[in-house]
């Protein structure tokens, strides 16, 4: 892989220090569990799936100092991990995942966890590869233009995703069949992942874009800039509802006014259906400075304070089709979902 | 007033400079037109009654230094000053104004533009007065709530307007009146309009609020907590279609869905009935460092653009209200709204 955000070398963790992007390219040296989690709570990491892969790593590291562990104990130290960002279901997932594998047989148990680790990310670039796949096939069969405008929205690409993105895979395997004609970049606050984070790895790609706000989302679909909207997901529920960074509610709804399709591009270590819909799924709350500072410098009035939801809920009859490594499901989500989900 | 923005004092018109706000309270001196139009180009001085304002003192200065002016000079001082800022309405209809005025008799031409300058400032004070009132009859009657949460977008308090706001002046009254419960401040990228001015005027009129991002639209909708929008307009046309700062048309789209009412507050100086609908209307383009850069500090990667449409058009049918200081019309747009406008 060119660009690995995440790398596991002589005992230690590696993680690209994405709250240092696009500026400084620095790599953070995590040693313990300890300093995985602060890395996941603190946006050293961030994405879904990079959060996931981080985790696994993170249970590694747990167990190289712990290698007599009881059961009792390495639930325990997944519970801390997991409690880093709530939202994000691929975090459960993965250390569900590692607990179950130990469960069975704690032989190896350092070196299996590190495999592991290693083979998700090698596995998660195929899938993403296949889903952006999909999602060609699809917007040929809808919409069969030679070239498309895409609207991204959060960060979805290698840094988010360890190899290949999800919804910027879509981007980059458009850009790559010169199937893409522009790419917009929602900026994303408050934390610009899209200005930052996005925009670094489609400057890294090659790929043209530009950055633009939120608020502009209304007036470029209305003067046709747009052909599609694709955003990955941090969790999809039974119905369809997906939770993902807060903003992508609005896009659809907007979409859906104008005709624009929009897709949710998610490996299905991100559904989760034993929840029935979006309104039993909580809301991470994040720190108010995010909204009132940038970089320490104070943007608003000493006295105002700030309300920072960080995900929202998109309605499942908003979606045009989920994308996942198994393929498109369009409608109907609680019947058909299930049929995808092992 | 005790909070004025814009004042003629001395020969020199003083602007309470909105680029430093809230951390500085400094005024710059505008001795001469050019003076003036660079104020507004570089927004010193924004919200579309205070640059009609500040566009008749501006004609003010050029007529003192230029007392032997024909009508083909002055229409070209008017052409120059109106070019500042193309998409609000209410700088040219002002400048418009002085010069018919002027056409009809020149004597005493700077003392008299002078006193209409004053003169619109105290009148716009009692007219937002009265859209405020007819604001709260609206949300009596079709919600019947004690208290209301009001969310709102951009700048329209005293900073925008000279003394009290369109929108904002709704805000101002229903916590006058104890109706308030909550206003949510969209803080209106690029530019931060709400996360600095609007929050300031709420901090000096001690209105409890918060900032948001506009990403939050849809989840604080969804979730109970807003009970209406509020917002100004740049430029009314025929059918209703209203320019307003870039996300105000997301903002509707969103309310529209989830039943929300959505009301525009704005002078009947704001309505351009010779243009049938929206589409008609020029949008201003932004630089794009607004975007890509926080107070000369790079946000984004080098070599990452940014598109920065200023304004975008909320069909009229999304609209709830229009709220004038001639009443309010809630329907038929093309046919209601000549009725009002001379």
């Amino acid at each position: 892989m060119e660009f690995a955000p995440i790398q596991f070398r002589d005992n230690k963790l590696l993680l690209l220090d994405q709250t240092k992007l696009p500026g400084q390219e620095v790599f953070l040296e995590c040693y313990t569990l300890d300093d995985v989690y602060h890395a996941i709570k603190n946006m050293v990491v961030r994405g879904a799936p990079c959060i996931g892969f981080t985790a696994i790593f993170g249970m590694a590291l747990w167990i190289k100092d712990n290698c007599d562990f009881s059961l009792d104990q390495l639930k325990s130290a997944g519970s801390y991990i997991k409690s880093a960002r709530p939202t994000a279901v691929n975090l459960a997932f993965e250390v569900d995942q590692v607990i179950e594998i130990l469960e069975r047989d704690r032989d190896r148990a350092f070196e299996r966890t590190l495999s592991l680790g290693k083979e998700k990310i090698k596995q998660s670039e195929a899938s993403n590869r296949k889903m952006a796949e999909f999602a060609e096939q699809d917007l040929n069969a809808s919409l069969g233009q030679p070239t498309y405008n895409i609207l991204t929205h959060c960060n979805t690409g290698f840094l988010a995703c360890g190899s290949v993105g999800t919804a910027l895979g879509v981007v980059q395997h458009l850009f790559e069949k010169e199937k893409l004609r522009h790419c917009w970049v929602d900026e994303t606050r408050p934390y610009l992942q899209g200005a930052r984070l996005t925009a670094y790895e489609l400057v890294k790609l090659g790929v043209p874009h530009d950055i633009v706000v939120e608020g502009a989302a209304s007036f470029l679909m209305k003067t046709g800039r747009v052909d599609a909207i694709f955003t990955g997901a941090d969790r999809i529920v039974a119905n369809g509802d997906t939770a993902n960074k807060i903003g992508t509610s609005n896009l659809a709804i907007i979409a859906h006014y104008y005709g624009i399709p929009f897709y949710i591009v998610a490996p299905s270590s991100t559904f989760d259906l034993s929840i029935e819909n979006g309104n039993q799924i909580d809301i991470e709350l994040r720190p108010e400075a995010e909204i009132l500072e940038y970089r320490e410098h104070r943007i608003a009035p000493a006295e105002s304070g700030a309300f920072n939801p960080s995900f929202d809920i998109t309605e499942g009859k908003f979606i045009t089709g989920i994308i996942s490594e198994y393929g498109i499901i369009k409608e109907n989500y609680k019947e058909n979902l299930p049929r995808i989900v092992k």
